[in-house]
């Protein structure tokens, strides 16, 4: 057999709508097309090249909605057209993931893949690339993988791994059985797993065997992963966008934790690697702030080429889609989003309602702003 | 003699940018010419509907800068050309005030002047009409006379007029003398003010006959009143412009309080109508929120013809010069003034401070924005 590290294809589910970056993110520029860091690139240009050191393009995948198809086909120019996969309709992590995996599998029988979100911010490649090569040699050998980031401050935005005892018999370092995954804790609970030290952030990755995964998936949902590999065995073909038409719509919408993650831990088959790089998966304005300023205090952050402002801040966001002035007098902490078609003000801490008001906005006739 | 009220002129003294409402207001757009109650009026057009009841448009004066001449006409089409008093450069109000009084003592040496600002939001026009008429009949026996606002909260904002003995000599109700002018006083202050019940908001209204305002400053400033006798002796003349030229550069910059109010107090000459209108300089941005919510508490202000304001606020205010949407998330006592080419927030707390950022900003280059 080839080495497991020839075998392996980076799958980037592009989906999700990012809300609460709302009026940044928009249907038709979700999240994962935006620059939130203000290097250039998007979120999604900024993965693709992040895993092109562990893999070359033919073995560089995207799954992502119809809509945004031309979209992702401009920001990435190397991505094959045979590596593009999309959805007729949005149906969460497991639908996405799980046809990646049914393609793959349905090409190569030993097919590893990694699953990396298209929309998440990481910083210390190098320490990336090795917690992935990490997490291939134990997919190789039939557990499911995660990698899970060491925490710098209890967050309460995020899940958490709770590990075990170290598995040195898949790799040498860095890896451990996964005793359960725990959802986004209160304050003291965070506190508490960061003082423990046995608790990693969940980012929300996954390497492993594509058979491996799919069989995993159809314990919990049996019918979902018979479409899938019904859909991957005619995708190659012309009948694909047939079958997939007459599959997808029936298609449960859950999340790959619930098919896969959550029972694959309870079942002892999944390992984490825990990792030292910088990982955030950007979540509201108050997270780009952060991104942008590195945690610096005293800073305000900018985002926006041809941002203008002036201000007596020293907290806070800015972020301009146009050249003209923005003055702040007396706002600390303030999130200011100037777009030609809508203006929003919030504060850091009410950065994650701005999902409510996306929410209220749907069901007022706000549509076409969203 | 003609009865009194046939020899009185209403001046509007037009000036003032207005820093701390930028950047709505700017150099070519100040404060006067504004409509900051959404009433459809500027404050200059509601100052001169507020005063025809007082006066016919032959006794309807305005006293401008020459930047400013066409807007006025434009928003006063029924001011008489020889009733706009333009100045060449801005001089503050001794000048502005003392030259409408020269001009108006050289046509007719009995005429009585009110000056009333352009800038100013008054609501109870039949109380402010009947206060007008009793400080009329004042300056009539020579005294000059102001009107003073019974206070409605402790206000540091505002000068305070302290009251003496009640001058029913002068008029059956509401007329006393001055003490003393005092200016913005500190909070604790301006609640003794309010607890003592003998201090009045000074809103810098001076009725008086224009020979007696002129001869009153004539004892602070005898040069500045010698030129601006000179340049009216000229005003209904060919020479008119061409001795303005010649003699307004040199004329001090000098608010009126200390060429006329303060010296007249102290020399028993002033009395002070009591007048129980609502009566606001508009000064601030929180100023401007307090007079559209009228008071109100749990109440958004919106000012904008074509504002569009989606918020879970309830108490700020919202300026906006487009119909783009303005998203508020979780902010109390915000400001947003949304122009095209610049975007302040701030908060009600903070508005005073929009003057320094105005101030910082011409000394950095940002002249074009102001």
């Amino acid at each position: 057999m080839t080495p497991a590290f020839d075998r392996f294809t980076c799958v980037i589910p592009a989906g999700g709508a990012g809300s609460r970056l709302w009026p940044l993110s928009r249907a038709n520029a979700p999240k994962f097309l935006l620059d939130l860091t203000g290097s250039g690139d998007s979120l999604l240009e900024a993965t693709w090249n992040r895993l092109t050191p562990l893999a070359p393009p033919e073995r560089l995948m995207v799954v992502t909605g119809n809509a945004h198809r031309d979209s992702v086909v401009k920001q990435l120019p190397d991505l094959r057209a045979e590596n593009l996969v999309t959805e007729s309709q949005p149906k969460d992590s497991s639908a996405a993931i799980g046809l990646a995996a049914a393609i793959l599998e349905r090409r190569d029988p030993d097919s590893i893949l990694g699953s990396f979100a298209a929309d998440h911010v990481i910083r210390g490649n190098v320490l990336f690339q090795r917690a992935v090569r990490t997490a291939v040699q134990a997919a190789d050998q039939g557990y499911i993988a995660t990698i899970g980031i060491h925490p710098s401050h209890p967050a309460t935005g995020f899940g958490y791994i709770a590990c075990g005892g170290a598995r040195g018999d898949l790799a040498p370092f860095d890896i451990y059985d996964v005793t359960e995954f725990v959802e986004k804790p209160d304050e003291s609970t965070a506190t508490e797993y960061l003082r423990s030290g046995g608790y990693l952030w969940n980012a929300g990755m996954f390497i492993a065997r594509a058979s491996v995964l799919l069989d995993q998936m159809a314990l919990t949902e049996p019918e979902m992963v018979a479409s899938l590999r019904e859909i991957a065995a005619a995708w190659d073909t012309e009948q694909a966008a047939a079958v997939r038409e007459e599959l997808w719509p029936g298609l449960p919408k859950i999340a790959i934790d619930y098919t896969v993650a959550e029972p694959a831990a309870a079942a002892g088959k999944m390992v984490c690697v825990a990792a030292h790089f910088e990982w955030d998966d950007v979540g509201d304005f108050a997270s780009v702030a952060n991104l942008l300023t590195r945690g610096r205090s005293n800073d305000l952050a900018v985002l926006g080429d041809g941002a203008q402002v002036l201000s007596d801040a020293s907290s806070g966001i800015v972020v301009s889609e146009s050249d003209r002035l923005v003055a702040l007098v007396g706002m600390e902490d303030v999130v200011v989003v100037d777009t030609p078609d809508v203006l929003l003000v919030t504060s850091k801490a009410h950065a994650q309602d701005v999902k409510k008001l996306v929410n209220r906005m749907k069901g007022a006739g706000g549509g076409h702003l969203l």
